[in-house]
């Protein structure tokens, strides 16, 4: 195999595992908007502490398994958990 | 359902999915680090500005399609390539 081919045959595949994590995250969005519009009809607060602490044991651990730092895993919760709060507190000021 | 258990369900699912992309992102960061030594035994810079930008379309189209945040999708594939290329910088490092 010539090393040009290498190097697009391992971009097929990031394109490939792309499309599935975009579509995994799509959906995960997808639930926590119902958690959202749940919470701002009850009145719980949109971040959960407790939660996120769980969370982040259960990613670092699945990391471990998984060969993948659970520093990095760790990171990517926040990154996603911030993002989710940012649309929880949009749903909030719009029940307002 | 009571209320508590519709949570609860939301969250089960999250954590399924959560399962899911730990998983993809493992796999994802196997190639990179493939991609990452041929490029240090080649000589190639860690970053590709163009293929880059390439991804970043590619991402946000994906997302459109997927109805999720096309600006979430690039800040996410960023934060996934600023790690990769600290990978490549670290393997580059351990090459010299």
């Amino acid at each position: 195999m010539n090393e040009h081919q290498r190097l697009l045959d391992y971009r097929q595949s990031l394109n490939n595992i792309d499309g599935a994590l975009i579509a995994m995250l799509a959906e995960r969005f997808k639930i926590t908007q119902e958690i959202g519009r749940y919470k701002a009809q009850v009145g719980l607060p949109p971040a959960d502490p407790a939660r996120e602490q769980t969370q982040v044991s259960r990613m670092r651990a699945l990391a471990e398994d998984a060969d993948l730092d659970p520093e990095f895993s760790e990171k990517f919760l926040r990154f996603v958990i911030d993002e989710v709060i940012h649309h929880h507190e949009r749903i909030a000021a719009e029940e307002i």
